[in-house]
């Protein structure tokens, strides 16, 4: 019971994505399944993002989307708090997958259908086919019962953009300029085309991502929105470590950015793990032709960056490393107002995520 | 999000199953699809059920339940105003499969789940595995956010009972006792089960039913209540009709009947189609080990009483026979507050049931 709107966009109608700290109303989430991308048949993965599901239902609604053959056992590994719905996918990145909602201010919610190709299609994407998820989206608003807007083609996933809910959208050249997605167009109509849809008026534009072989540079892995006219970035002044270079320079680019209603950004900075994360045994990784293969001992996307701010919460990464607590800390500062929680999710990040990847809120309208 | 409650009955808990006649919030239905029960790869039944559906729709929130590869079909088959939620089936009997709810009066609304085994299991049902259809109710459950009572083995079909909201179970012997269901346990302990778990008094047993090989004779397709104290019930006088000697001894049945409440029945008649409906060419019905077949020219079980109450209306079968507009005459009669509209179901009836057969209601809590 979802219209699906083709012939305007969400700026002409009066509809904003608003920023993540905003109200929310529930958290939709995917459970993992595919061998071919988490170790042991998914079971660490899939109690991680038990682990997260059920730290975020103290803060707020979740519903926790499962294939046919996945649902029995999805039940029996959540609490009852949590909903369990029926929706094939063929990953669990609700993030990247799920539609992006807007609010109009007056109790009005609507959202986008983006399209969607894998992160790179047939150039560089993560695996074939990408079918299930193509519908994911759709599927969400329908269960939600909101009209969308379809973008003519336009490729995004959520994890490449962040907004303040005022006017301004953060992501990367790396990713929304990346060969895989949308080529056809120039940096202008991208940045058009986001406003137009996200109900914005400015892109921030950072260089580069730290996973340039996973996403192409996902903004949500390196900086967000903590309040309108105050980001946070990972920032390490170790030189040996991977995420150097891309941090240093997010913090200087950031530093000389006004945002869309003309404020210099206040910027917050974040470390990093330590030691890089590594990734574990992927001998229990099953092979298939079309998914990209895993290698024991390569370097994981692990930053603590990739948290989720909900409803009187932060819900926060955490891998084990001597940097955790001073993540923790550090969020903590950024949002006095909320309860910094983290949880341990090595298991995801060996999936290709985090906990921002792994979810989608549905804001109140 | 539901809890299943397995340490309690309804009728302790203060719950009862509403009348169909009372307040409903959404009807759920489920999208046909398997090709070894309907004719030419389920295409006109999908459009007989996308009529019912959108007929329904006039009056009330429709949600339907179709498969991850039936999806975007369902959803082009569909108005928009139409709810489709992805849910794995066997087949597309949404009465039977689905749970049926219950209010406490207060607010509350919960649910059971009965067991089910496709109308006789191993004995006489109709396909081999029902496995997807076992978790339908459950879905609904979580889909509602709704706790539910499970039965313990129990196995009964939406279809098998009517209520009057009021303490009364209309059913049949033929079904209730059929030897697939629960030969373990005498009529008592059966009457028993129905009382605790519909939050009722007495059940009201008719003998038989109209289809003795398929649902082994559904109380859905002979009678129900249209008020408390007053039940429709089919009737012919034709000797020759095949409905004859059941709807004669069903009227004479009911006639020395007296509800939970002491009220005698009040019945009224409703008329059999002229011609019985017979099976259209079946040779575009998949064949399949492990399905009942399905055979050109056999007696197909067209009744009128399969109709469905919804908010401020009735929507009743139509067969293409001289005696449709007499049915909704007569069905008007019995509800002059409601509109009664037909909708052409051959092809339903083709499959194995009716309007409310495939449908189920969710009462207004």
């Amino acid at each position: 019971m979802s219209r699906i709107i083709t012939n305007s966009t969400p700026k002409r109608d009066g509809y904003r994505m608003p920023a993540e700290f905003e109200s929310q109303d529930e958290i939709f989430m995917i459970w993992p399944e595919r061998t071919d991308n988490w170790r042991l048949g998914a079971k660490p993965a899939q109690e991680s993002y038990a682990q997260v599901a059920e730290t975020i239902s103290r803060f707020e609604s979740v519903t926790m989307l499962a294939s046919h053959s996945q649902y029995e056992n999805c039940r029996s590994k959540l609490n009852s708090n949590i909903r369990i719905v029926e929706m094939s996918s063929n990953d669990a990145w609700c993030r990247d997958t799920g539609p992006t909602f807007l609010v109009d201010g007056k109790g009005g919610r609507r959202a986008v259908s983006w399209g969607f190709n894998a992160w790179g299609g047939l150039y560089d994407g993560l695996y074939f086919p990408w079918d299930k998820d193509l519908l994911i989206a759709e599927k969400i608003c329908e269960l939600t019962r909101t009209d969308y807007y379809t973008t003519d083609g336009f490729v995004l996933e959520g994890g490449s953009i962040h907004t303040d809910g005022e006017g301004t959208v953060l992501a990367t050249e790396m990713c929304l300029l990346s060969k895989g997605r949308n080529p056809h167009m120039t940096k202008a109509e991208i940045a058009e085309k986001l406003c137009d849809y996200l109900g914005c008026e400015k892109v921030l534009w950072l260089s580069e991502g730290i996973d340039p072989l996973e996403t192409n540079g996902h903004v949500d892995d390196i900086a967000c929105f903590v309040r309108p006219g105050e980001v946070c970035c990972i920032y390490t002044e170790d030189k040996n470590h991977p995420f150097y270079s891309v941090s240093q320079k997010s913090v200087e680019q950031l530093s000389s950015m006004t945002d869309a209603r003309g404020r210099k950004l206040k910027i917050h900075k974040l470390c990093c793990t330590k030691k890089p994360v590594l990734m574990a045994d992927a001998s229990t990784i099953d092979s298939r032709r079309g998914s990209q293969p895993r290698k024991t001992g390569e370097l994981c996307i692990a930053s603590y960056a990739n948290f989720l701010i909900c409803n009187n919460a932060v819900i926060v990464p955490q891998y084990d490393d001597e940097n955790d607590s001073l993540a923790l800390e550090q969020i903590g500062k950024m949002f006095p107002e909320r309860e910094v929680v983290g949880v341990r999710t090595r298991e995801i990040v060996y999936g290709g995520g985090n906990i921002h990847c792994i979810t989608q809120q549905l804001p109140s309208a």
